[in-house]
């Protein structure tokens, strides 16, 4: 009775059984309430053996509660974040970081879903203009919307840009564990020992429940976490719980098996579909998603048995995302199903 | 290894063995996010059935995401909300009220926690003066920060004062089922029925993990929930999983009976107080909390063994809750110690 | 000791000598505040012959509050603004209606300052998407910022794409005495008339000393006029000296002839450097400035001596404005100058 | 035909002759704009002589945008400003503050519009509780509402009980040259002197036409200042005829005459009703205004010919405003009135 296996995104998978088994763990008698509990200590303690001892973690609900807490953190009203234009924090949420901030985002030309070093240091402009917004933060995602993934020179050489201008970094971690599992690196090799600066660390799309978190890699900045993620009505009275999901995806490092896992079908699914005619991918495939061109009577066909979105509405591109729950028997059916959709049609 | 059971919150309680056993029969395969799961429109049934086939019920993460939202709703930032000084929305959201409306809020005197209709009826000032703030809204907690209950006649008698002049009445329900079961009607009796124009519905401290909803009895209302719940930060993307919690608790009414229980412990704890000379049990006790004067000393003796909070610094009020979770032997284990620490100060 | 006259900006140019002569007369002993006064009361009867009985003017202090007042008064947070990319509120405003608002501001691609009703058709996207901001408003200025100004047709075409989508539209008319002297039309005719919802009248560069007005043609967008100007800190305490500005500029027409005059002067200057080989006027010259290309070191050089600005770093355009105390020697000795400049140049 | 004269506002009174001749002086061809022209720094030099070189003064529209500009300037949106209950912050602003800054206003008792250090010291709580907003201003009104003035020691052990705390001081200088004239100290006796940190320095009230400024003594909290003024609808493109307010006041210190003018009125008012039985005088009479309980019908028959307001809708206490512009005359000649008025009624 549940939906079919589709590739429509990271959020249609389930929870990993891991972290179900986890949260009866904790379901253990009295805890202390926000955060004072022992589960959520052995959980900031994890990101600080990533991050370095001196790095502060605060667990907030979800994504966008993230990347507002984060970017409220580093920024007053009149300031400027700079971003891809095609950006979660720019077209898919509903305009939360404006509201959060009152900041304006500026949203930077992209194909790929990635921002250049040279983009931003030509993007800071009117600095010292009281008339403009004065750009203070580069937001960007790693993985990228489009499945990019930023090489650690890349991240290095766009935070270098960004500070010698002034800025602070950003990065949106909703899939950092696909980039870390891409890199084949530690996750601080392409975060805090890069310079970024803040960071939006997910884990829901990487098999958890509900549950991330913003980490700050100066204790000046965290200074304010504790008040900003209350009124940004991001902090869990029950914390113990968003401290399971990290501690199950922690244990074993299953938070990296997961990832390698959603990476290799994305791989497959890729590899599954170049080789059939007329089928185009269009993104680099380096994380867990596949973009591709195909004809839009092929998509419609698809879509009455699989679940997936139409990423692009002028061009027709359309998104597949796989999953820390994807098998390689999903992938193979979905590219048998694409080949017998494309052999179907007319000639033409 | 698990805190001493304690009557300091209902947040320290555990989730209900029920919850977590539905968030594991939820966990099946793939399903739409964002509350296009079928889970996710059971559980918005459960509330229609709950407060009439015209209301709207949105789930959210946690009580300060539901109030705020409500409030939002209803709200314009020139407008003023007005509620009990001691209000949860007043004291303990670190303005997340003000920062998300741009509101005042109106904090009036109370001694029990809860507004009278006349009392609401002098505060509206100013209406039409453009230097003023303009009163708007209502927000009353059933139960209150006290543990006090408003009566079916008492909610009425607010409702129509407020929209007697011109003002929405929001109710912060974050214990909405311990006030349910101190009225024993239904929950439409003292909600929609009686006035109410949109409610904050909790059920996190009522065994669930983390979900709480906004529930609005206007159509128009609700016109724009979707919005503001996604831009709030407040839209889950697995949805699933909040929406199992309500559908655990709806159970057989599984939420009534948890909060039976915790209001059946608060009648036995201030029975068993008062018993002891020396002890006041300042608040009548109507639903999960027990608000008592007792010697500083005892106090301090008590809070080696048991967790508790001194509510008012300046008198040494101090607060117990009871939970879902308190048994009999909690409670009389506690009176126990409290009537030993009695017991034991010098003679004076 | 003043500055030498110059082509930099209409806010450069002194107050008109009857707004001078007005303000001594109104401050004639005690008078209302806040606007109950009776120059208050002329000034608005003045704004309904503009715009009819039935609309609804505010005034307030300079032309980003009447902006972001016009603003608040037609969204909410999750809504966006769609506007050229080069617009007032997009780039010259440093965020204030982002701050004000909440919104998300859309910048449209526009060579001449001006959006197209395809364009507009085209930009609205995600109604209904929770993910998405909510278009609401398009936004557009009636002079604008590269001294173009809409026809009649195209302000009733723009507005009724806009409205066909379900959006209002806010003209920003910080020049709009210049764009009606331009059209030879009445104000209503190109405002409301064409389908205009709410309107920034400006008239501190028309030559008042600073006070603008909010028109809203749409007595219950009004309703909240005095409550959003109040909170935006825009009500003028002393208001009689705002109005007397309105009733100067009134009286007579003036407001017309300041117009005529600054955009004559613009025509003048463009006819005499468009005779100058080697100068490039980029844009249509329909209202006071005048857009153009000239080499880099004759800009240099001129600017010794005449104060402008170089309106885009990249191409090196410069931007003329004139005003209603240009005077025809003022253009021709700038054209000479300019011509000499010219001359002097190294063959190359 | 002008309104009768009253002792409704100090915002009912015309502009001093000196402003408007100011005004015609600095109308003299072109300026640069937004404040880059020589009055507004003649203007900026004479607030550093007041306050010292290191201090930083920008010029504003109003009363209500100076101090959410300094309250910006010195919060974060979960930080909270105490105040009087009956401060203009609090009361008159339309919930400006909230809007502008995202903080809630801790209005606190007060019988004669001033804070004690005490008080201050005693409702600073919640530091570093994650519910609570966290106390960051203390924001007095000197003179205030209520027409009391602090004296040096009182600001003195205000301020060091608020930076004891960690807070910091904004004083709302709407009325600063009354309170200067009271004292008979140099303005930075009680201001920067005494401890406070920023400053809303007003004119308007004092006999401009409609211009402040807010000052901050330390130059770190002024980096900010063109951004936040800019972004707040206070930045004035024609700059000017703002300074040349400013410098009309400052000019042989005429800005000090006009305040010991009004003074000297409400002293001359307050002595000769004190003489009349059945008149009660309920505040001290420290600056420009006199509060005062006499019966309501004789108050409702004072109010056929002269201007005043009801202050106290429960008690009846009116407040008579004196202003630069008050005469003797006008005083007896409303003395009489009022001996008159309470000599009429019926006895009883």
């Amino acid at each position: 009775m549940s939906m079919p296996r589709g590739f429509a995104s990271d959020n249609t998978a389930p929870v990993h059984p891991a972290v179900l088994a986890r949260l009866a763990v904790v379901n253990d008698g009295s805890a202390p309430p926000y955060g004072e509990d022992r589960w959520t200590a052995a959980a900031l303690e994890w990101f600080r053996e990533q991050f370095g001892s001196d790095s502060t973690a605060a667990l907030v609900w979800n994504g966008t509660g993230a990347n507002v807490m984060a970017l409220r953190t580093i920024t007053r009203p009149y300031h400027a974040v700079l971003c891809a234009e095609t950006a979660h924090v720019q077209v898919d949420e509903c305009g939360a970081p404006e509201f959060f901030t009152g900041c304006k985002l500026l949203g930077l030309a992209s194909q790929d879903g990635k921002l250049t070093a040279e983009q931003v240091s030509r993007a800071v402009r009117g600095i010292g203009n009281e008339h403009s917004v004065q750009p203070r933060v580069v937001s960007i995602a790693q993985s990228s919307e489009y499945g990019t993934v930023y090489s650690v020179p890349e991240v290095e050489s766009l935070c270098a840009a960004a500070h010698a201008k002034g800025l602070l970094v950003h990065m949106d971690g909703a899939r950092i564990a696909n980039a870390a599992a891409s890199l084949g690196v530690p996750l601080r090799a392409f975060t805090r020992d890069a310079g970024v600066d803040i960071l939006s660390f997910g884990i829901t799309k990487n098999g958890a429940m509900g549950a991330e978190a913003v980490v700050a890699f100066d204790q000046t900045l965290a200074a304010d976490f504790r008040y900003l993620r209350k009124q940004s009505a991001q902090l869990a009275s029950k914390m113990r719980y968003l401290a399971a999901q990290v501690l199950a995806l922690a244990d074993g490092d299953l938070w990296l098996a997961n990832a390698q896992q959603a990476n290799a079908m994305a791989q497959r699914l890729a590899a599954g579909v170049r080789a059939i005619a007329g089928v185009t991918v269009t993104q680099p495939v380096q994380s867990s998603s596949v973009f591709a061109l195909l004809p839009a009577a092929v998509v419609e066909r698809l879509q009455r048995d699989f679940h997936f979105y139409v990423w692009n509405d002028l061009t027709g591109e359309v998104r597949w995302m796989t999953t820390w729950a994807t098998t390689e028997a999903d992938v193979d059916e979905f590219v048998a199903a694409i080949a017998g959709a494309m052999a179907e049609r007319a000639p033409r």
